[in-house]
């Protein structure tokens, strides 16, 4: 039952976004209650989700907020992975999946405007006609809304070359917590007008400010691109490969994937997706380069795929290639598995690596966590050694795959069959203090594209000192006195 | 005669710095007086200059300044040009020359560690032996330091293709203004823990902090450089073959002089250094392409060449090759002045381009104004235009030049001799005022790259609404709440 002060709210509600823009029906709340994360109680059902249509309702909404004191969370594809667009109890979900037009292709200044809910792909594809390019690719492209990969500087596969998301956005209207309306930079190349706000805002969870309108540079297409997937014999000859592989300007994407856990994500291909993998590697590496000249693209990926056959050799063992005895014992006698410029080359390696969240989804439902850590390149090998730690220490499987190139590496522990669920919360909670000292001792952090969201708050105080956190959350206050705008996102609730 | 509180602060001073670490001789001082901003009454002589060798120093002066009231503004090479760091009067200057040690070179990480009074170019000149390149450069490349760099987020002729300084800098250790000590990011490539302080206080012009270490992020040194210098019938036929270059992913700089001021700026050059630059050139643009394929370089040298004398051809006139009687006309027969990809050609033509400031300082000293406006790249033609229109209105010699790729154009008025000192200001400022509208109107804003610092704090309004200046003051107040550091910059006194 209603109170009287909620009715009144709902009215005020319906009367900014109207009926069409507000919903307030169980079932439907329901699919607004979490993101991606797995652990099933991190979901809130809210007490409303509005739609807006355009920028006033949102300013309005804004100002409902601080007049009402209830909540605002704002919500984008819901593709997140630390929880950032779960509400509060009470509070309202602001979903921009109705504010998702491409404004402007503005192919002479190269940049486009568009509202917080475009889906990402539909960006890239709408630009492909033009010979042009959105660089930002988080690996969820195909549902997350470019709203939420700037709210998060999302990051992705081709971060390598191209850096995250928040690389390319140039300007944006943003409606404050206050409800007032900020039009930060705008399609120009450099501003040094006032404080960088705009970068400030970005990455900032939906807890500064709603995107209602993005201005995002693109760049012209690359007319080449290659692909290699290869095999490495373990975990060290792989890292230490991709220092190498970074000497080279057209190097668009190196992606890591364990042994293990490739053969077991391919074997969960349909039949004709999967691809030959050895059963010996111990790790597998997704490169890509890409450029205008197919001659560079061509001998880039040659070297690639020398350099793991080398790096057999230099192990002191023959590669599969070099002997009858190794020949018979596997499948395949190459460690590249895939190599070309040509599309399906390219689509057969990416399916593998995309495959492999979803993956870890399926394989241990609700019971593993996503990490997201982030070292210097040079600790790569560092930190995939201490996957396999945490693995005998835990005595739980762990999927290690990421971004290689970046040092952004994605761990995931995954519950096993016979642990029972109410060990689970414990021992991840354990294992995640063990795994966030060693990164920051490697002079790493805990998240390097998903967020803090709601799952990592109370692990900031691990990667952050006491005064970054106080000069985080002193302006957090003077922009949100009202601490309504996502609250307990990023630095929880006091 | 000092007051006994003054004396009491003095000591303070020399407690935390030593004696060689406090300049209170007057003729040293003057020299912290001002930057290079043109307009002799912006200096202000300060009460004393510290000069520390290390951090914690940097957080004690802080501290005292907080207690004491005495304001403190940052110095670098005391290279600006618009006035953020000329000190308020009775305040302190902190100069960071003693800090100039170059910490670290990361091979592996491709990454440096450096203090804030490392001279950029000392950086990129330490670098080159490793094949590594700080694709930072500002054109006082030779006398800047690296920490101005990053508190004016400095641009500079290769920003086309490498952004501007902010880019780069992944780290930095950094003192509040209350004198605490931050550590934001470090060797990584990406990191979304906690909210952008980083980008936040990149630009922020020595008002939220004072960078006491960065870590920078380098990149293989491309192995080809070729340039050209191209002369252009007008205006805008140089302005609208800005966007053709752009479309190639080689293009690391393209810069604009107008003819005029190109010639001018030539015949003060050493004779030996001077180009043979057409008469009748309207404009100037200096392309350079990098890259580590020579023959794609070469290639795209040689569409810009052809660029250049198709444009002549365009404009319905023969281009001065193509008629005796042009011929005969001109020193020239060929809009292309200097091109190759050899060190001679590419230092003749930057000779050239670096001369231009310093042709203007020489012109009307102490009285010109450089000014550094910003519109989209399509509206580059617009602008220039208006330029021509101030021309005329005001009466006034105007140096035209910049970053074209970027829409990043220096402005600058020059005082003719026949106008006496006292009409200057006056002049000036309603110029000004014409032009920050018109930027403004064509999508653009009032600093691309040399920071609004004392010069511009009275146009910011013009720039930015109300909203926007509340919320750059919350932050402000936030992080500054005696607002001690560099008060005054930015946003005014109160």
């Amino acid at each position: 039952m209603q109170t009287d002060p909620e009715k009144r709210s709902l009215e005020q509600l319906l009367a900014i976004f109207g009926a069409e823009g507000v919903i307030t029906d169980p079932d439907t709340l329901l699919r607004y209650s979490r993101d991606q994360v797995a652990d099933a109680d991190y979901a809130v059902i809210p007490a409303a989700v509005v739609r807006p249509t355009e920028t006033r309702q949102v300013a309005e909404l804004m100002r409902w907020a601080n007049e009402t004191g209830v909540p605002v969370t704002p919500r984008g594809g819901g593709s997140g992975l630390a929880g950032a667009a779960i509400p509060l109890p009470g509070g309202v979900v602001c979903s921009f999946e109705k504010m998702n037009r491409i404004l402007d292709i503005d192919t002479e200044n190269m940049m486009v405007v568009v509202e917080p809910g475009v889906i990402t792909n539909d960006l890239d594809r709408a630009l492909e006609p033009h010979g042009l390019f959105f660089a930002g690719y988080p690996m969820s492209e195909d549902i997350c809304f470019i709203g939420g990969n700037v709210a998060e500087n999302a990051g992705g596969g081709r971060a390598v070359k191209y850096g995250t998301t928040g690389t390319w956005v140039t300007g944006a209207e943003i409606v404050t917590p206050t409800g007032d309306l900020l039009r930060l930079g705008g399609k120009r190349l450099k501003d040094v007008t006032g404080y960088n706000l705009l970068h400030l805002m970005i990455g900032s969870e939906g807890t500064l400010g709603l995107f209602t309108e993005l201005t995002i540079r693109v760049i012209p297409r690359p007319s080449v691109r290659g692909v290699a997937l290869l095999a490495f014999r373990d975990h060290r000859s792989a890292t230490t490969a991709v220092a190498t592989f970074k000497r080279s300007p057209s190097l668009s994407a190196v992606e890591f994937i364990d042994g293990e856990t490739a053969r077991r994500a391919n074997s969960g291909l349909p039949r004709k997706k999967q691809l030959a993998v050895p059963e010996t590697a111990g790790a597998f590496l997704l490169v890509e380069f890409d450029g205008d000249d197919p001659a560079t693209v061509e001998r880039a990926l040659t070297a690639a795929a020398d350099q793991a056959r080398r790096a057999w050799r230099d192990a002191g063992e023959p590669h599969p290639a070099d002997t009858a005895a190794t020949l018979a014992a596997h499948e395949r006698t190459d460690p590249v598995i895939a190599l070309g410029t040509d599309r399906t080359s390219g689509d057969r390696a990416w399916t593998l690596r995309k495959a492999v969240p979803w993956w870890v989804k399926r394989t241990a439902p609700g019971y593993h966590s996503v990490e997201d850590v982030v070292v210097p390149p040079s600790e790569i090998p560092a930190l995939v050694e201490y996957a396999e730690h945490l693995r005998h220490k835990y005595q739980v499987p762990i999927a290690v795959f990421g971004h290689a190139g970046d040092g952004n590496f994605h761990i995931n522990p995954m519950k096993p069959p016979e642990l029972s669920p109410d060990e689970w919360p414990d021992l991840v909670d354990s294992l995640r203090h063990d795994l966030y000292h060693r990164v920051v001792e490697l002079g790493g952090t805990i998240s390097g594209e998903h967020g803090i969201g709601r799952k990592r708050v109370r692990y900031v105080p691990l990667a952050l000192t006491r005064e970054e956190i106080h000069a985080m959350t002193a302006i957090k206050r003077a922009l949100d006195p009202g601490n309504i705008l996502n609250a307990g996102v990023v630095f929880g609730l006091d």
